[in-house]
């Protein structure tokens, strides 16, 4: 039997644009002779639809579009990710479905199972989980049908389980002797490794052969990464297509040989890639050919710089340099040798006249590191950065182009940002990666020849709102925080744990205060979207009340109780 | 039997706090010799918790403080909202429980069954649902437990229903003579009318009393209005503890008699005191005292400073006046009027000076109302605002002010408003107040004497940032707009529903494409919290795509196809 991967980058209610693409796979799959083609979870509608989910039109709509996708299916089997109503008189109004299409006939929908309500998903607030589990008769292939998560809770695999049940496996146990994989499985650091193997295991275990296709492409500031994959029975991997790119293959399930590509792993060249898709995507996709950001000397943003470039294309990349009387003549030399060396555009438009102004206006004195009256000196600093937001604004609004973002993760776990200031922008492009990642994204610019200055990766790492300012005077250093902040999302790690892991106990609970503190989550609730490459990632999978007054202690130890 | 209402307004994580209001109103109900009292749903760490509810630390701590609540209920039964974990080997970590204790012995915990997910609320990404259902024998008293949803799907009461069973009528069926609903039911317009009646109706149909006990308090735009109830068993409310207020109160179910308070209904007055009510306890629990915000001789603002000063006190709150060169002196002059009569402070910041330094460094001309190059006519307007900004934001830092933003939701709606702008702040106060519905406001606070001047609610409304621009040359008017929105977002209701309510069929499409836009969903997702007064709000209730091509059209009719 020969199946086909349709890998494909769907854009949300693009109901022409997503069956154009559908349509196209399925052209060269018959070009290929293939016998079955699937394509991801909900790729007519675009699984990251959110709300619309609940429009009595989309609920409508539905099927629609189906229609046209089944004529074009003549000797050939078509499984694709759709939403369909839920008829019955109680429950989310949806089905989260493959719809199974037979030389131009539609077989029927396996839905969906497990709803996953955690991180950025909230399955259960759009769909009705299935109420039975299918088999689908071709020729003499009993196929079956898992819908993302339900291929995902293997108790063979996973040390721990959200859910009792294994609907894949229940459908093994029903007999299936090809099982398919729908997924909209969001990329995440090493997450393709686990994917792989998770695959191999199953079909190894159950010895039936593996489609597993996964969606591709930004879509706000989560990126799926593609990376789909087909084992054959023995659970050797005989097909995986390539990450953050649109790919249609085809391979045969009983002659496939080991495919050799390299997994993708988790090192930050892979990072690199999800994060040029993630804007490439975000501005494609909302009708942005062009991007602006403030290029301050620093190695945060000569990487957005840098990805900026990759993304759009130098050209439509313009750096705007806007000193202040507290910026290093070296931050604006530095700025515009890197910008020569992406060939990006540069405007320089200093901040000092109308600084000076609303100062005097506000009465308000020179700043001064290390003030005496903390909330002034953190009203004039701020007020630096919220001139630069301005300026970037009304050059966003008058030319048309994408705000981007320039703050790292470490500073906006921190609260370090000035909010309407440096945090302003339509993406937040590198609000996942920790300050340590960004210095890695620097050296992997420079591998071959220097992109980035030395001197700006060298630097030491300034905000330069006052005269000598230096984060560290504010900040842990890096080396320190960011192993905490790792822990803190990305394993949802308690502080005890975090300790264990060899840090400082004093150190650890600082900082984990710091960043839940209400300020601080308040600046983060109006930040832009968050390019996402990690789990529980600072962006829309991240629901934290401003309000609270949760606070971490050490817990007394047993003998002092 | 003589039961207590605990009505209490929790913070969320603030343990000492919640603990010592419980405590409090036990006191309170020994002192009224009564034999139960009954608190809100997650009385203990607070329901809007969001994902504190995963951190294991919160998970840890959900039984510690009942045992100080234990230890205070000698001669009395407690029914408290609590968490606790969920000790199966899969699912979400806690259940949302109801702990019984009495005389000093904690009988067990009744969970919840049905975990809304819709809106504002996300209970399955928390809590799983109850392995069973129980009663509790307290004396002759079998005492059953609803814990919020689980009591609002009454078939005989709702047309629609979310769930097939009903865990409430299951309770009467096994036999409770007493039924106890935990709640924390946010305020909405006429809710407060439909849970009298849901209540009234099952109390009359079980033939049992009914305590019926809801959470009061402002968490973010969160806004829970209380009003408790107590029916006998004949469904006449026999007390009904006030809206907007902390209240703990006693009665004899036996002997109660019909309570006489008159409801509140969904009129301004009440809207108004949940404002009030909403921005006090954001201030409150967030440790603020004062608050600043830009007023600019429009109703919007005015409305706002009679709210803050009711709030806050009129001595806490200034008023910016930041006039351009496209402000009328009228403007400010009635802002100084409006100020002198609430007794706020204002100061007087005009934004000239920044602006033309800005305006000319950049390069723009000056602003024009219909501009020929709308992309730079919209920079050169938004400029001005986004200085206001900057001004608003520099007091607030410098002097721990709460800054209120004043854009109302038909601007809100339609992306008529300038983001880093008017929109900055700590609180959307009228974020979910139509312009119809401000206007209301403020001829509520005119009622008696004039407060706001009547040349402010009778202005032509205008942003002021053009010579010669008004509001009505970007929008439809207010009286044809805020129908349409009202039902979109309170109603959800389809295009062909709004059409058939007797509005416009173009303006309909044109309207509801302008909401959807991603422009303007960009725009929502980085406001404050907004106070919500209706279903399916602005804020945290609605989860939109930014990046999506859906757009609404007419259908082609039957005939035509």
């Amino acid at each position: 039997m020969r199946v086909t991967i349709g890998q494909i980058n769907t854009t949300n209610g693009d109901y022409e644009g997503n069956v154009a693409r559908i349509l196209g796979a399925i052209d060269q799959a018959k070009q290929d002779a293939s016998d079955l083609i699937v394509f991801p979870e909900v790729t007519i509608q675009g699984y990251t639809s959110l709300d619309w989910f609940l429009d009595k039109d989309v609920v409508r709509s539905c099927l629609d579009p189906l229609n046209r996708i089944i004529a074009a299916t003549e000797g050939l089997t078509v499984i694709v990710g759709t939403v369909r109503p839920n008829d019955q008189a109680t429950g989310r109004p949806l089905y989260n479905s493959a719809a199974v299409i037979s030389d131009k006939t539609l077989l029927g929908f396996a839905d969906k199972t497990l709803l996953p309500e955690y991180d950025v998903f909230d399955d259960p607030r759009y769909f009705a989980p299935a109420q039975k589990r299918l088999l689908f008769d071709i020729g003499d292939t009993k196929l079956g049908i898992a819908v993302c998560e339900d291929f995902w809770n293997d108790k063979t695999f996973w040390k721990q389980r959200l859910y009792p049940n294994d609907p894949a496996q229940e459908l093994i146990e029903m007999g299936a002797n090809l099982l398919v994989s729908i997924n909209a499985s969001p990329f995440n650091k090493g997450k393709m490794k686990v994917r792989c193997e998770m695959v191999a295991h199953r079909a190894r275990a159950a010895g039936v052969p593996i489609v597993f296709v996964n969606l591709v492409g930004g879509n706000d500031g989560i990126i799926f990464d593609g990376s789909s994959l087909v084992s054959d029975a023995t659970g050797r991997i005989i097909m995986q297509a390539p990450a953050f790119a649109e790919f249609t293959g085809t391979v045969d399930l009983d002659s496939g040989i080991p495919d050799p590509r390299r997994l993708p792993g988790d090192d930050i060249e892979t990072v690199r890639q999800a994060l040029v898709l993630g804007i490439r995507d975000y501005a494609v996709k909302n009708n942005f050919t062009k991007a602006v950001f403030g290029l301050s000397g620093g190695v945060d943003s000569a990487v957005v710089a840098a990805l900026a470039a990759d993304a759009l294309g130098a050209e439509n990349v313009l750096a705007a340099m806007m000193p202040s009387p507290y910026s290093s003549r070296g931050s604006v030399e530095d700025s515009v040798e890197l910008s020569q060396r992406l060939g990006i555009k540069t405007i320089e438009k200093p901040i000092s006249e109308a600084f000076h102004a609303l100062r005097n206006q506000l009465g308000l004195p020179e700043p001064k590191a290390g003030s005496e009256r903390p909330a002034i000196e953190n009203a004039v600093e701020n007020l630096q950065s919220r001139l630069r937001g301005n300026i970037l604004m009304t050059i966003s609004n008058a030319e048309n182009r994408l705000l981007l973002s320039t703050g790292n993760k470490s500073e906006l776990a921190l609260g370090y940002c000035t909010l309407y200031g440096d945090t302003n922008g339509g993406l937040a492009v590198i609000g996942d990666v920790l300050k340590t990642e960004v210095y890695e994204l620097a050296r992997l610019y420079n591998r071959e020849r220097e992109i980035i200055p030395q001197s700006i990766i060298n630097k030491r790492p300034s905000a330069e709102l006052a005269p000598g300012q230096f984060d560290d005077q504010s900040l842990p250093p890096y080396d320190k925080l960011d192993p905490i902040l790792k822990l803190y999302f990305e394993q949802k790690a308690s502080p005890e744990e975090i300790i264990a892991a060899g840090n400082e106990t004093e150190l650890v609970y600082d900082i984990l205060n710091r960043v839940e503190s209400p300020a601080n989550e308040f600046k983060r609730r109006q930040l832009p979207p968050t390019l996402i490459i990690s789990r529980n990632a600072i962006g829309i999978g991240r629901r934290r009340p401003i309000t609270h007054r949760y606070r971490r202690q050490p817990k007394p130890s047993r003998a002092a109780q």
